[in-house]
């Protein structure tokens, strides 16, 4: 696929390796231009709204974890069912800068444009729109924006306008804001409510209470302040905002403050020739319950030292510190201009969705958007730390604390369903279980198993041993001590076998089951780390051991009933078909016609009762492919390829998280036009809308598995118990791709052409890897360099024949 | 067990064989009494609240089927989850009719009281209550009440009151009243509003908003009338009442209305020994849109008509009604008084329950409280119809109607589902499904077959085959069409099967599984039956057969399709095991220790996340069972006794509906003493508030299951295809049991020893009869008399060392 065939329209969208370039508004992809156009850090993330306000699909700007909790109300109430919903809130808009000309408000939609460029840089870290407007009273002039969420101040936004009168002197006004469109008001508001008909369970709900109330708001000549607090769940805000101008204009300004509304509203005389620029700093605090006067002095600290620092240095900063990301995440396809700037993009979007979440979680949408209302889900550990743990393992161990700080609530969940140890939530952002349909929620017990093995993958690679001892150890036992008790013994003797009933595996379109494979292969493997690290423990705590067993409470008897539970857990096989079913009951079931449902049909999820969806052989996401991907090392070739041949044709890539885990299994399997295939949804899964909810926010997860398709499948690096080997699948229309990987302190440069692969140590200690079987050792200034023999449709795997 | 060891404390209720009787009131059990003393025709019901208000658990007035709807708001909503809530809505009060002697008003909990009796009289349909009292001025008065929802006049009731100064002359005021207390308010709302702690899904909800919305509130010196809209259903009610009083002392009234309060207020100077009989005559019009005005109108003309018949006939008209009733229904166990009473205490609610529902359905609390929303369920057409079909085929029919009419809606949830023909709604009001937990409710498809079983037992045994032609017939036809759409074609040739997957059983411990052999079983009879109408269909419809064919699209390759779908239909059975296992994955779960499970952690449903119950084999009701029953003819008595012996250790009966199911079976399998033990825990079920929830009404379903665990049980008749056999296992403990049955017009004596079984003709045809495999004919004049050559104990069925 080349430039012209790219699914994006390359006349509005031109190819920029480095850039997401617009040429010309367009109402009718509103909403998703406003995602790939979002900025953010992981803390805080500003959708790509206009600055002067309209046209807008939904205004955004949101704090990770900042949300608002209510008393679910279930129609039909049960035991244990999930009490808290949590909802992240849309928080006051600190980007609006409205703009008048002539008294005449600039509206995109009608303005009459003479040029138009919309681009996010990737290297700078900068979102910049330049426009000249010709205006109803026929002046022209130049409007330049650029809005920066930064890398390195959390709390920081910086934004600048210039405005340049190219034809005719002009009156200017800005009107600068921050305004709170929780409650509706402005004049906005109702041409965005209406978001569409229907419901959809992927989109937010709304509240019918006012969520922040008005705590304070503040100005003076420099700055303004409005601050809140959340009326159920307490949570406080500061949105602290400083202006500058600089012009050769006679201008005036006034600062006004109400409840939910501060504004600076700049008049400037404006004269042909002669700049405008305006900056506005804005701080975004945000807290359990400081009180808010306590939150507006941390915004005041945040404009005291921007206003010390400058702006060009904080940019610079910014650019600094994408360069290091860059060096440490770029994947460079070479050849492929396109496809290029689509994979930074996606890269991209890992870095606004990581950089600074700071012992926080990463949302399903990360700051970009309130889909999935804000929540952590197992996205974060199956599809985002794998990235994060092979560039920027500092970042891993951030979010994996923002798990490990859920241990209480985990520890009262899993009593209240009546199991031992822990049980993570489904879904959550202050760590209760927020899933209000436990069928595809609590019941997938997996969250458990795919935590702890996050955290084993970060151990295993970063070789984070002191991590393992002061958190991890604990992590471990508690979801080992979890499936010993959530399982149980069937049969006797020889036939004797552990098995797991009642979860849900990864694809929701089966729920609650017996034997789900993909529970039972993680749970094992959950549970064999559990017993190895209490075996190990004395080398891993050291002194600090045997107060960790004390604290734990645990024995050498427990940890070996964590392998006989390992050893004897039940995967299902079936002879006849050769498959792993997905579950006890999955093969019995009767055949869902995929290619046969139209397109209007789909998502399933959206079209069928889920009591249709779940009678049928018909996947979502197929989840025996991931466990294939997941845990490769204990199935074969023979296995995996006859696994994928089943799953495949009835999995409705329904999921996000679908495409990528096909791809990568596709290329390991032996089908590499399905790899490429797979690989080219899941990197235009936002870019081109496939799933038809972009405007919710960005998928992340499906960014960190555009990173896992192109480095685990197209790559073939695999990191069982961090070992690092590769079995490269290039495909062929591709001729180059170079990557870096971090491993225990090494940075590893990885050039992979379709003859040779290259693995050389940029720094750090050497490095054992594996290509295709055979041992080698990287060392610094001595790369390994390994010829291939065969590119990846003449793989070492079985042709169709063998079976 | 004698009166001795009856669970209700003899010393507050004495055995009476034909009035329930309370000497002394008690506010420990005030929720559970006025469930027992409610009044009502099924089609207005009276809770047994005190005349005078105080001291109340819940008031509740009830008329079937007048209810408020609401949009079902789902946490977390899904394609094709139900809509619309439906909830009873308690209407206005006008039982209420308030005393005060010297000012003094009578409160019961505090009365110094003589003397106190309540009594429902199960012969004259009236509940009385005398009470004498010694005012705080140490004044006496004897106060007698009468309360009678009328069987012949489904819109009245009639309340009387006679107050007579025993020692000394007092001023007696008597506040009659019409009271809506929809929206709290009145001085008694505050303490009724505490219902105990938690939720309990088994009870109904509230509303936020007021339900109802005064349209009308009127009196004149004789009559006053309010009247309502419910504001989101639209249904309108009217209640009118009338007073007349009688009595030699002198008295003023004056009538006041406002919108929630209509009020006549009877003020007598009263000397000793001079009575005061008042006389309130109450009308209900309901509709579901017709206005209220006119509602009003059919009041008064219904208070007119009452005025001419004058109450004394009505008395008359109401002990003529149940001396008809009794006459078909009564089951006379000899010797045995106690049990005699609480057998009638539950006839007589199936009496209260049915009489005038006139087409319209029967709640699970009949009309005696709100719990489970006033909805109608499965427990109609499998607990209730047959009592009905066999003592009042009539009202069998009358009820069958109700549900035809929601064939529309039924139609258009089947679409809604992706099934062809009709799916009947699991619980429901109006026809919408109502159940907003679908794991436990629309996945319980098996309501189409519950239909179609009690629609044929109606026709086979009532011989009414015009009703099978205008109504039955289509409906055999529409939920056939839903089986055979729903279930699919496995395996091949000879092992071909035809499956049913991803429903609920009756027991919801488990649930949305694959081959509910409840399910299957009951889905196979519904489809051979279909299937034969079709075949015999010009033999049934006559001239009409042919417009209904083109009606109805029927064609012989369909009737043939469900053939062979019932014939393949696959039946779970375990070789091993040698039982018929729940569904395919029943057999394979762990087993929960029912014994080991402590009180308070009971019924399973209160205390246990359903995941957890889920995987588990431990059961709320056996369905295996009850399929064993149903649909006895197609099991073997091997079989049957294996499976009772396999499932009974497991069941733990939190369903009210278990009970007279295991008794039934366990009589049939030879377990005598569990048979017993099984049927007194549904005769006390609500006398003794065995479920706890006695307060939110009577169990109906359960009432019914005591005539089937007498007449089905111990009488062992069955009457599979209208085929009338016996089969007696009368207990060792009884001497004699007498009831009557209704056959294709016969009425039919059957009077059972321990030695002989006599069956008599009272009148009709001549009925040919089975007694354990041998034929017998019955003619009036001449009764069958078989010897019993055994008792229930040493029964037919095989030894425990045959298996």
């Amino acid at each position: 696929m080349g430039p012209d065939t790219d699914p994006i329209d390359r006349t509005r969208f031109p190819i920029d390796e480095w850039r997401l370039v617009e040429c010309a508004p367009d109402k009718s992809t509103l909403g998703r231009d406003e995602t790939l156009f979002a900025v953010g850090n992981g803390y805080l993330g500003m959708r790509g709204n206009p600055t002067e306000g309209r046209n807008a699909y939904t205004h955004g700007t949101f704090v990770n974890g900042f949300h608002e909790t209510w008393e679910i109300q279930h129609p039909e109430a049960a035991y244990g069912f999930a009490k808290t919903g949590q909802t992240i809130v849309n928080v006051p808009d600190a980007k609006l800068m409205k703009i008048y000309v002539d008294d005449e408000p600039l509206l995109l939609s009608t303005a009459d444009l003479q040029h138009y460029e919309r681009s996010l840089d990737m290297r700078e870290g900068i979102l910049r729109r330049e426009i000249v407007w010709t205006t109803p009273s026929r002046k022209k002039v130049r409007i330049r924006t650029s809005r920066m969420v930064s890398f390195t101040e959390r709390h920081l936004a910086v934004m600048t306008m210039e405005i340049e009168m190219l034809e005719g002197d002009a009156p200017v006004v800005v009107s600068s804001q921050i305004l709170n469109r929780q409650d509706g008001g402005d004049e906005y508001y109702a041409s965005e409510a209406a978001m569409g008909e229907g419901f959809d369970p992927r989109r937010s709900g709304t509240f019918e209470h006012r969520v922040l109330e008005p705590q304070l708001d503040w100005c003076n000549e420099r700055r303004m302040i409005l601050g809140y607090r959340a009326a159920t769940s307490g949570m406080t805000i500061a949105v602290a905002a400083e202006h500058t101008i600089e012009t050769d204009n006679p201008w005036t300004a006034i600062e006004t403050t109400e409840p939910d509304l501060a504004r600076k509203v700049f008049q400037v005389d404006a004269r042909q020739g002669q700049p405008i620029t305006i900056v506005k700093t804005v701080a975004y605090h945000t807290s359990r319950g400081v009180p808010v006067r306590e939150l507006a002095d941390r915004g005041r600290r945040t404009l005291d030292r921007v206003r010390r620092l400058g702006v060009a240095y904080l940019r610079e900063a910014q650019r600094r510190w994408l360069t290091g990301f860059w060096a440490d995440s770029d994947i460079v396809v070479e050849g492929e201009p396109g496809l290029q700037q689509a994979i930074r993009w996606n890269l991209f979007q890992l870095a606004q969705a990581t950089a600074r979440t700071d012992q926080m979680g990463v949302a399903a949408k990360g700051v970009t958007g309130s889909g999935y209302e804000g929540h952590y889900f197992w996205d974060t550990e199956i599809y985002v730390v794998p990235f994060l743990v092979h560039t920027h393992p500092e970042l891993a161990r951030s979010v994996l604390l923002a798990r490990i700080a859920m241990l209480p609530q985990a520890r009262r969940r899993a009593t209240e369903l009546a199991v031992k140890g822990a049980l993570f939530p489904w879904r959550t952002i202050n760590g209760e279980e927020a899933s209000a349909y436990y069928a595809a929620g609590t019941a997938q017990y997996h969250i458990n198993a795919d935590i702890s093995y996050a955290l084993m993958k970060y151990v295993d690679v970063s070789g984070d041993l002191d991590f393992l001892a002061r958190y991890g150890v604990e992590v471990l036992v508690e979801t080992a001590r979890m499936w010993a008790d959530l399982g149980f013994w069937r049969g006797e003797g020889e036939a004797r076998t552990f098995e797991i009933h009642g979860v849900t595996g990864p694809d929701e379109y089966t729920t609650v089951v017996n034997n789900n494979l993909f529970t039972n292969v993680m749970a094992r493997g959950n549970l064999v780390r559990a017993a190895d690290v209490v075996r190990r423990l004395d080398e891993i705590a050291g002194a600090e051991a045997a107060a960790l067993r004390t604290r734990l409470g645990l024995s050498e008897e427990e940890a070996q009933e964590w392998w006989e539970c390992a050893a004897a857990m039940y995967i299902p096989y079936d002879e006849s078909l050769g498959v792993h079913p997905q579950d006890d009951q999955f093969l019995s079931k009767e055949l869902w016609d995929v290619q046969g449902t139209p397109p209007e049909k789909r998502p399933l999820l959206l079209n069928y009762h889920p009591l249709v969806i779940y009678r049928f052989q018909v996947l979502k996401q197929a989840d025996v492919v991931l466990a294939l991907y997941l845990q490769g090392d204990v199935f074969t070739a023979e296995e995996k390829r006859r696994d994928f041949d089943y799953y495949d044709p009835i999995t409705t890539g329904d999921s996000s998280l679908s495409a990528v885990v096909q791809s990568i299994m596709a290329a390991e399997v032996g089908l590499p036009d399905q790899a490429l295939s797979y690989f080219h949804n899941a990197l235009w899964t936002d870019l081109d809308d496939l799933h038809g909810n972009t405007a919710d926010g960005v998928h992340v997860a499906s960014t960190g598995g555009v990173w896992a398709s192109l480095v685990q499948g197209f790559g073939g690096m695999r990191d069982f118990d961090g070992n690092i080997t590769f079995d490269p699948r290039l495909p062929r229309e591709w001729s180059r791709m170079r990557y870096r990987l971090k491993v225990r302190g090494s940075r590893v440069q990885v050039d992979l052409t379709g003859e040779m692969l290259e693995i050389s140590i940029v720094d750090g200690p050497d490095l054992e890897v594996s290509v295709r079987g055979k041992s080698y050792v990287a060392r610094a200034g001595e790369p390994v360099r390994v010829w291939l023999e065969d590119r990846l449709d003449e793989a070492m795997y079985l042709p169709e024949s063998a079976y």
